[in-house]
């Protein structure tokens, strides 16, 4: 299990260098990824209850891919993937989701990606998200996120969005745990523009680049969330907890362009 | 509004010709959408009733284009699209979604595709849907069915599903009208393996492809759903109502790509 510890600094050139490494990375684990998407790739059951978690080896071949490369370029650093556990370090973990929205994967769908984070103890320093079928990588530091496909390149930023009453809002899927976390999904839900579901970690990506204004989600791990938030934050937009906290555990998250959307989902979701 | 008539009897050599067009009509079109795709595009609310309903400067850039097509290829035809209404032919009419999936389409994600499907008066002939953004074309004749990605081709087929616990079921979203149709409805979800939402067209074409077993819908309109019907049928799959009936002019519809799981789930539905 990923825990919180003391933040490690990290300058500003080393983050750049991490940041070139990531990109180099899910690229080569996305083209990994790819002769199994839409091929009749094995789906395994790893949950001993029975529940349906599909693992293919599209998501082994990835995470593997990832691990070998950061074992030879920071033998020092942590890693914490989906698929393979936690290897501790010296204080930094590499964050992987060798493919986020495994489901969408399985079903032909395109909404999914590869992500990597570098995790300093606190939260995630930079995320990369990538996206092998359409070619596309979204990526930041926190401080200022990028969209790139092919040679075309733009600087993302999340839209101004002053109410959830004018807001597109985002989610997984609509069926979060019955009761109180329904019902209060179900006042944001209502008092939205419009709801998308099935776009996992592509709704952050859209939210960054300014045509979602809000994700709200519930059971996420951490490597679902950690690449995501850079690439959010740099685009100028919130990502917390439903009570405004540290999401980079995971759990229960709400993503915002705009402060005062944020503000308002977060009332509802009290 | 588009209604039954007499079948317009349609040659193989001229359903050829008719399925070519349909493909480049398709190509030009979703070329008109991409300027508008992740851009600023404009959102007029075509409703009275305060509802949203989303019509950008792409779909009627993408319907202006494949009226003017047909215009000139098959002037005798009939056309029935989304943005521009009825034109009344020779019993042959041209059944056009300019963007499926619009919501999809302003909120940034993939699941979208421009739908074109030619109508004899009982059941469409052909249909063919293109996503401009990937460079896919999905298109079926009923008898067969094909996908084309650059130079990469494919014959379509659906997928053996032998019960619907089996079954990758998909909706474009799960608030169906409260009361029966919700619960009907509900009685499916539960009982498949997992559902996904979101996907519009999508789902369809994959399950033509052969990753998604079951499509439960309602509410749909004639062009939402005809240009699938000839994918899906080619691909060796079944669309019909929720009580097995024409599904040609919308409404409830239920698709499968096994008769088994189709089976299956018309009676949950029931």
């Amino acid at each position: 299990m990923l825990q919180y510890s003391e933040a490690v600094a990290v300058s500003p050139q080393d983050r750049a260098a991490y940041l070139e490494f990531a990109l180099q990375a899910t690229d080569r684990a996305g083209a990994a990824t790819l002769p199994f998407f839409r091929a009749a790739a094995a789906a395994a059951n790893k949950r001993e209850d029975g529940g349906y978690d599909p693992v293919t080896e599209a998501d082994r071949a990835s995470e593997a891919l990832i691990r070998d490369s950061l074992r030879q370029a920071w033998p020092v650093h942590g890693i914490y993937g989906e698929e393979f556990g936690l290897q501790e370090g010296n204080g930094l973990t590499w964050v992987i989701d060798p493919i986020d929205g495994t489901r969408g994967f399985l079903a032909g769908m395109l909404h999914w990606g590869v992500l990597l984070a570098l995790f300093d103890g606190q939260a995630p320093v930079l995320g990369v998200m990538h996206q092998p079928f359409t070619g596309e990588f979204f990526y930041g530091d926190g401080e200022r996120a990028f969209y790139r496909r092919g040679d075309a390149e733009r600087r993302l930023r999340t839209r101004p969005c002053p109410a959830l009453e004018q807001a597109v809002l985002a989610c997984t899927g609509p069926f979060f745990a019955p009761g109180q976390e329904w019902d209060a999904y179900d006042r944001a839900r209502q008092s939205a523009r419009f709801t998308r579901y099935g776009g996992d970690s592509y709704h952050y990506a859209m939210l960054a680049m300014g045509y979602v204004d809000v994700a709200i989600e519930a059971g996420l791990k951490p490597y679902d969330i950690q690449a995501m938030m850079p690439i959010v934050r740099g685009a100028g937009g919130m990502v917390t907890s439903w009570t405004g906290g540290n999401p980079s555990l995971g759990g229960r998250v709400l993503a915002a362009g705009d402060a005062r959307v944020h503000a308002q989902a977060m009332r509802l979701l009290a």
